[in-house]
Formats: C-alpha cells, structure tokens, sequence
C-alpha cells in the first residue's frame, strides 16, 4: 500500500472556495488558520470526516464560537481540514478522503484525529490551526508531525458549533509552528477560568516513560536535561500505581457510551460507509450500556482524585506525547489496535481529569518528531503555553544525526 | 564522520545570558526571535562565525537597527544564532562551533551561511529568526531547512550594526515557519521603497529549472501545477541566454574582493583559525584585483540589465531556490565546491540584481526539504510576501511518499 499522494491532502474536498478574511487589526491579525472539518463555518457543510454526514446535513446558519473568535482576532482562515471519521481514532488514517501526509515523516501516519490541522502546520501551510482533543486527537498529530500542540482545560473554550463526540472529554485545541503564535492563540480562545501560578515543581512520570520505546523515553530525557536551566524543581513520581490500563479502559467505556448516544441514531438511520477500525470502534460503542458507563465513571473519578491530588496548582508534569514514533500508513489493523491501546495509555490522564497538557516538538528519531508533554492543573492553560514559550529556545539541537 | 549531536546547537556558545524581551504590544508582540550573530546586541560580542574574530571585538555599545525594530515591535530575542564563518559559504558547516542540525534533514547540512537561524526557525525553537543573504545565505538554509525565508530588495532594510559580507549584495533577512508570521516581519522591518503592483505575470524560469536536479524539478513543478488557481497567467522563459556561468563568475569575483576588503585586514594580522573551504576562499579573495572587480562589475550591469528588463513591476519569476536537496554533512570538499557553484548559478540572480526573492517550503524528496523560490520587481517584497501567504495553503499535502 503506498501513500496517497496528492496535493492539498491535508484539506477536505468540500473546502472554502477562497479563504475567509479576518479583521484588519487583532492579536492574530495577518496570520492564517486552518480548521478541523468539525467546525462550523456558515453557509459551509461541515463533515466531521464522513462524506455521508456531509450530505445528510444542511450547511450551518452561524459560525463556530471559536472561528468567530479567531475571525475577529485577525485571523484569516484558509481552508478546512480532513480528520477522522466521527474523531474516532488517533491514527489520522481516512478511508474516504485520503490520509494527509505527514510532512515531517513521510510514509508515515500524521495522527489523528485532527490529522489534517497537524499535518497542515507542519507543512508551513498556515500558522495555527484549530483541532479538537477527546483522547489525544490533538495531541497526538502534534507530537507525529512536530509541532506545539494543547488540550485546555475541559471546559474552557467554547465548544458552541462544534461537532461534539464525547462530551465529557471534548475540548477545542490548536496547533502551532512557532511558540509566540502558539500561546497567542490561547489569548484568543481561552475563556475565563485560569489559575494563574507559576511551576514550582517538574513531576517526571516515571510510570508514563515506562510506557514509552526506549528511544522515545530516551529522547525526551535527554530534552528534559537540555531545559535544565529553565525548569522548576524536578522529582520523580509515580502517577498510576495500578497501572493505566483501568484508567485507559474506563475511558474507552464512557467515550463509547457518549459517541454512540450522539451519533448512534444516525448510524442507524443511515448507515454510513465507515472505514476500518472505526467502524469495528463504533459497532463496539453500540453495545455499551448506560450500567457500562457509570462503573467507568467511577473509576474515572478514582483517578481524577488521583491525577489531581498531584497537580496541584504550581506542579507540572511531563510525560511522552506518544509512547513511539508515527506508525508507518501500511501499518496492519492489529498493530495499529494495539497503537491505540499504548497511546491511550498516556493520552487519558489529561482526558479522565480534565487537565490542560501542552506537547512540544522537542526532537526526532530517524528523521521523525517525538513530542514532550507537560500537564499542570485545572485552570492552568496560561502557564502551559507561557512554560512552551521559556523551554522553546532548547529545541533547536534536539535531534538525531541518522542520515535519511 | 558523525554529525554533531548536541543541544542547543542551531545556537552560539556565547549567547545570551537570558531572552531580551520585546515591547509589550506591538505587531510581534509575544513571538520569539534567533538572531544570527553578526547582528550587534548591545554588550554582547558579535561573532560573526569565528572565534577569533569574537575576541578580538569590544561587544558593541548599542543594538543594530533591526533588532531594535524587533523588540519595538514586541518581539523577544532568544538567542544568538550560529553562522558560516564571515558568511562564506552556503553549507552551514562551522569547524568551531559544530554544524547545525538540520532539524527537517538529520544528517544532512542545514545550509548557510544564517545556518542557525534556519534550523532553529525549523525546530520550532521561535517563531522568527534573522539571518543575512549574499549569495544565498537566507535563501539556501531556508530551502534545506524547509521554512519560509526572504532576501529582501537591496537597500530596504537598514544594515546599521550588522556585520558586512559584500556590501553591493548584503542584505538583511529572515525566516519563519508560517506565512502570516513571514509577512508580517516585512511590515516590521522594510524601509520606504515598496513599490506595490499585483503579480499579473508569472514567468518560470527554463533554464534555472534545468539546473536542477530532475527530481528537485519535478517537485518545484508538481507545486506550481497545485498553485495553478492562485498564480497569474504564466509563461516560460530563459533568463540567462548565455548561461549562468558568466554571471556566477562576475559574482565570485566581486563578492571576494568586497569581503576581502572589509575582513582582510584582520586576517592578515590576527591569521585566523578558519575552517576548510572558507580558508580556501579567503586565500583566493586575497589575490582578486580591483580591477579583476570592475570586469566583473561590467557582467553585472549587463545581467542586471537583462534581468530587470524581465522583472517589470508585475512581472514574477519562479526558479528552484537550489538544484539539489542539502547535502549530506559528510560529503567531501571537492563534492561541496561542485555544489557550492550549481547554488551560485541559481542565487546569483537576486544577488547581481539586487531584487527580492522569497522560498516557500513546497514539499519534501526523500523526506528531504525542497523550496521554490519567486523574485519580484525592485521593491515588490511586499508582493512577495503577499504571494508567499495566498499560495501557503497549497503547500499541505506536497510531499513524497517515501517511508523513512
């Protein structure tokens, strides 16, 4: 199977026909965004990676919140982008539109599910774009593609015209090239409910590099002891002492239950084409009971008390993006599930607390990203991007010196 | 020969203490800058590439005037940038402080001589970075880096505290990894001159294309057939009808009886530790006349002549930015000098004119950065940069498909 490989892959077929001017003066003012195909734009169907749910809906009468705020801010939006269907996968593989190629790997996957908001930045196509994360779908692409990435604190950006999968772990996100752009974009689009304080204390989770391939905790070490001086106090600590597994697992479940009770009667009704993985996901989603979900959330909330006993305000902690590089796109259904399982792992701490987490593209194995991750506390968004901004300066000689 | 394989590389060793922070508003406000050390900062050495240049100077009383208009504008200095010695060379290998990684290209060079520039633009280490172009030293790392980069018409941009290369073809320039970001230093730093006309003509270059390798080629080509919908009527022409070698020659000669005028004084009393191939260079400017210069001024004329007879306002050109991916960091001296003069033939014609260039980051060979490369009318950089940001968002899905 070789790559699609076509141009403008990064952006839906149903694409704007001409960029959509932002206003003259603003914080943004003059920069581009591309935006995730879940974003409403007036007068525009929007797709959420279906074909079948684009032509099953009319075009949106308002803007999305957070294009509206973007917009006005300055920012012109150049176009929409593919992501995975129904956002149900970090693979950022698309069976009907084609996977956007990842510019920093090609050959292999960009990561999902805002695949093609990742892989459009990286490519130098724009200077921000707008994702979503639910469990790792911005995060994720970031990390593959190598480029700054944030999940904010639940709740804290308007998720208004916004295509919802599972509402409890539903956040709006954003992807940048550079640092600068990277926390202005929060300026924009974060609303009220920030705590600010500055990080007194670095928590490496030891559990969550063990996770890793052995490059990729070694990596990310190495960028650890290269932003040395620019870190707080640093320790070591455990954050899952049960393991992940039953935390990864009770967020499988409640996504399940949440994404069948809003896209389950269209699936239904209209039964729509659904690609690989996705479709099994969804079938799965269908048989989880409400029973299913509130003994989930019970775990759920055993490790919120967790995670967040932890973090209080003024602690960080750091952690891989990924637990490896970018799969390559031939990669077989049964190595890609069991992707999913590693990379979930790492990604439902932030998703079952409900905590910001920021990863920088902090080097490359073999020509491709790794990501840094870091979670502060609830509210603390403001110190993650301000913390991307002090440590971007140690990323520029991160790297590996295999030749490709 | 292993590449070096250490943090913070794209950055000098005798960098800043600590960023210098920019104004609190302003059109950059809250993005972060490398600049390339040969830009004064007041109270720091500048280095220019050499150590021994860096001890024999007093740090400057006061901050060139570009980077003053950074920091008015709000952008923060992060560092000082590493650079090819006395900006003569376009590889970016420095024997003193390491070369580079070429973050988009591990393995291979990063392209100079504003090496460290590029690189930590392509790191995501800031949002910006300043560099300077002769003969290609924006232009080249930005293509093998695979960012976004300008040389800015001759005579825009203020050189007060920057240091000298070859005054007739000096000029200030920058890099970035987004469009917005890439004009929106051009509102910044360029002076009066603009001459604003929309590009009603595209005109590539036949025999700049044919200098490129086929593979380059077809790249640059792929890319301009995607951007089809947002270029002008485009026809095809030979800029150079007796080839690119008469003017490359006219440029090397003038080139190095400039740089030796200006730095071969201090060579010849402080002898210098200079790296292989710019101490070769050096020894030849030593032995070029100042009337060996004015033969070559007289080829300059004429190849000015013809080239602004091509470039009326309105008129663009389309070339690749060079003929070749970049280099491995371990090709020998004699592969480095061919190399050295196939970029020559292709950046001598912004050089020997004095007209801006842009290169945009079109897509990749073998996971390797290409970019492709307009020149405008003198003064057009504003149109350039308008161009660079309406064509961006067809650079997301060119790429090749090649695993790595």
């Amino acid at each position: 199977m070789s790559a699609p490989h076509h141009f403008r892959s990064a952006f839906v077929p149903h694409d704007l026909p001409e960029p959509l001017a932002g206003a003259s003066q603003g914080p943004l003012a003059g920069l581009t965004a591309a935006v995730k195909d879940m974003y409403d734009i007036a007068g525009m169907c929007t797709g959420g990676g279906n074909p079948d749910w684009l032509a099953a809906h009319r075009p949106p009468l308002a803007d999305a919140a957070a294009i509206r705020k973007l917009l006005v801010a300055g920012a012109t939006i150049i176009g929409k982008t593919v992501c995975d269907e129904f956002f149900f996968s970090v693979t950022g593989a698309n069976a009907h539109y084609g996977t956007p190629v990842n510019p920093r790997a090609p050959g292999r996957l960009p990561g999902g599910s805002s695949s093609g908001s990742a892989a459009a930045t990286a490519a130098g196509a724009c200077d921000l774009a707008l994702g979503s994360d639910t469990g790792g779908s911005v995060r994720v692409p970031a990390a593959f593609c190598g480029v700054y990435g944030i999940r904010p604190t639940h709740g804290r950006i308007d998720m208004a015209g916004v295509m919802p999968m599972a509402p409890s772990f539903d956040v709006p996100g954003w992807f940048a090239n550079g640092p600068g752009v990277f926390r202005r974009v929060g300026e924009v689009l974060l609303e009220g409910g920030g705590v600010r304080e500055k990080p007194r204390q670095l928590i490496i989770l030891d559990d969550a590099f063990a996770e890793a391939d052995a490059e990729v905790a070694s990596s990310l070490r190495a960028a650890i002891a290269a932003m040395a001086s620019d870190l707080p106090e640093t320790i070591h600590e455990t954050v899952a002492p049960g393991g992940f597994d039953p935390w990864r697992e009770s967020f499988r479940i409640i996504q399940a239950r949440e994404i069948w009770s809003i896209y389950g009667p269209f699936v239904e009704r209209h039964q729509p084409k659904l690609g690989a993985g996705i479709r099994e996901r969804m079938a799965f989603a269908a048989t989880v009971s409400e029973r299913d979900a509130d003994m989930a959330r019970q775990e759920q909330k055993r490790a919120r008390e967790r995670i967040c006993t932890l973090v209080q305000p003024g602690t960080v902690l750091a952690l891989p993006t990924a637990p490896c590089i970018a799969p390559r796109i031939d990669t077989g259904a049964e190595a890609l599930e069991s992707f999913r399982v590693r990379v979930m792992r790492l990604t439902c701490v932030a998703g079952l607390s409900g905590l910001p987490q920021v990863t920088l593209p902090v080097g490359s194995i073999s020509g491709c990203p790794v990501g840094l991750s870091f979670i502060a506390w609830h509210g603390g968004d403001e110190a993650l991007l301000d913390l991307a901004v002090q440590l971007a300066r140690h990323v520029g000689g991160v790297s590996d010196p295999r030749p490709k």
